[in-house]
């Protein structure tokens, strides 16, 4: 069995999110708490901009949360860049334990799963659970230099700058009811352009397990949301679904294809490791808290590439956890 | 609190160790379970190589368990390269779910961490928990191509090219009683050869706030073994903990410093994710079992630097994860 039940309900009981201007000029801008007037955050390269990010979402959910830092028992969080550094020198600034985790685009709904288990149990009090990614970082590392000024084909993505991140404990706030770990699915996908079409059968794969596991139906639930499959990666999941004999477009959602208003250059909307936790930390947790949404699965999803395997001729695999959360 | 208690003292059910030439005939070679005949492991690149020990020994971990991939609802695995490639490789093979994690070297007792939480807690009923490394993998990525034939300085240590994995589970077995998360601790080491002096402060750390949180002293574990301080390293762990007021130099290994016949280029001893893993996983684990040793403390200490982070001037931040395991 790959779900977990929390029978505790573990709370979500704050959140913060911050975007680049893209971002926050996007579809969903109004909602991002924090704003950049630049994308580099005051510093002086891509990768610092990111790591500024994403400290400021973990030192900012704690304040949302009315905590201090003493409070929080650990962060559990990653990115894209390599050895997760964003996540590594953030953690430096706090007081706090840390545990790194890294399955890519998945990472923030990884990091949910291990952190609600851990306050659950009653092995750890709260937690701070979060992620980030930065366009400029993530081009340089997995593709071109954005100096070379590459042209970019119809089927890529726009890595979203932006982080997200929620402090998770005990007390008032929208619960935590299950998760489904997601497994490595490879279907022979060797573009590292089409994203999308890499993860939607991880995607599907997650939900059928998820819906067999707990005798759920797509009905249960106000919305299912992906990370970052983006506007064809999303058909994809729906036709998948549908010839596994669950209909999900009724509730479906995916974070990468309504975050930007896709005009020019993000074709199949945005991606990264902060786009699933930008958009759940501001607009839907906004949602959740409201009770216009009751009962959600948020299913970030992860290409599992790395630009030496894709070199040495590997295809890309793709994972995606799903995380029950209720208000 | 950074001290999780497992009540119910999820089991190590099995392991299963692997090691190239140089580690099987080091001076702990003989307990090593499986011995690579060279460091390719058929495989045409290191990197393929290395995914290849770590897959190999999740395999055989859950062989030596006597179960099925069906009995094995997570494998939760991390390793050096970018985007922990080995990990998510291995991971692919197998019909199960995946939590990719990394602090570096620190990353085997994270593993067993969150492993040891999901099983104790009834979230999960049985994982594998597996690291790897590979000497030359390594080298390439965090330092220079082998074929430029740069010379090692005297402060470096050897990246054991080895994984180990182990099966955690309710049943008969070494029990996993307790672990304290580690912090991100930075003195300010820049010199990329220098890990040991760069993760000294951060076990020291995670070390002392064991002994307070747990109210235990040295003298409660049989052994208490570092991941890879190397024998600099360790030298230092024990002073800062004698500044810190506990002797700890009767009961202290570390792996790095063990695990080779140090007498030409590895210097320092060994290193890598693999490293703690394999030791443990084959040495430290059969004493266990034979009840030679009856109460250990296993902290795997991990250097979180990128070449990235490095080139852009940043320190090398050391953290470290201690895990109380009784026979």
């Amino acid at each position: 069995m790959r779900t977990m039940y929390f029978k505790n309900n573990p709370s979500i009981l704050a959140t913060s999110s911050i975007g680049g201007p893209k971002e926050t000029t996007g579809a969903l801008g109004k909602y991002i708490e924090i704003k950049g007037e630049d994308d580099t955050f005051g510093e002086t390269t891509y990768e610092k901009a990111e790591k500024q990010m994403l400290y400021t979402v973990i030192k900012n959910s704690i304040q949302n949360a009315h905590k201090e830092i003493e409070d929080i028992d650990a962060i559990i969080a990653g990115d894209l860049l390599d050895q997760i550094i964003s996540a590594t020198f953030s953690a430096r600034s706090f007081d706090a334990g840390y545990l790194g985790v890294y399955n890519a685009c998945a990472t923030f709904t990884e990091a949910l799963t291990i952190g609600a288990a851990l306050v659950d149990g009653g092995y750890l009090k709260s937690v701070v659970c979060g992620t980030s990614s930065h366009f400029s970082s993530a081009e340089r590392q997995y593709r071109y230099p954005l100096e070379l000024g590459c042209t970019r084909p119809p089927q890529a993505q726009w890595t979203v700058t932006g982080a997200g991140a929620c402090v998770l404990g005990n007390g008032d706030g929208v619960k935590i009811n299950c998760a489904t770990v997601g497994k490595v699915v490879d279907f022979g996908v060797v573009d590292v352009n089409n994203m999308g079409a890499a993860m939607a059968p991880a995607a599907a794969d997650t939900l059928y397990t998820h819906f067999i596991e707990t005798g759920r139906t797509p009905d249960y639930y106000d919305a299912i949301i992906s990370g970052d499959l983006g506007v064809l990666g999303s058909h994809v999941l729906i036709d998948l679904m549908w010839q596994k004999g669950f209909d999900i477009s009724k509730v479906y959602h995916d974070c990468g294809a309504i975050v930007y208003k896709i005009k020019e250059k993000e074709y199949q909307g945005g991606s990264g490791a902060g786009c699933s936790s930008m958009v759940f930390c501001s607009y839907f947790y906004k949602q959740l808290c409201e009770k216009s949404l009751k009962r959600v699965l948020l299913m970030s999803t992860g290409a599992l590439l790395s630009s030496l395997s894709a070199q040495q001729g590997e295809s890309i695999p793709g994972i995606a956890h799903a995380v029950c959360i209720e208000s």
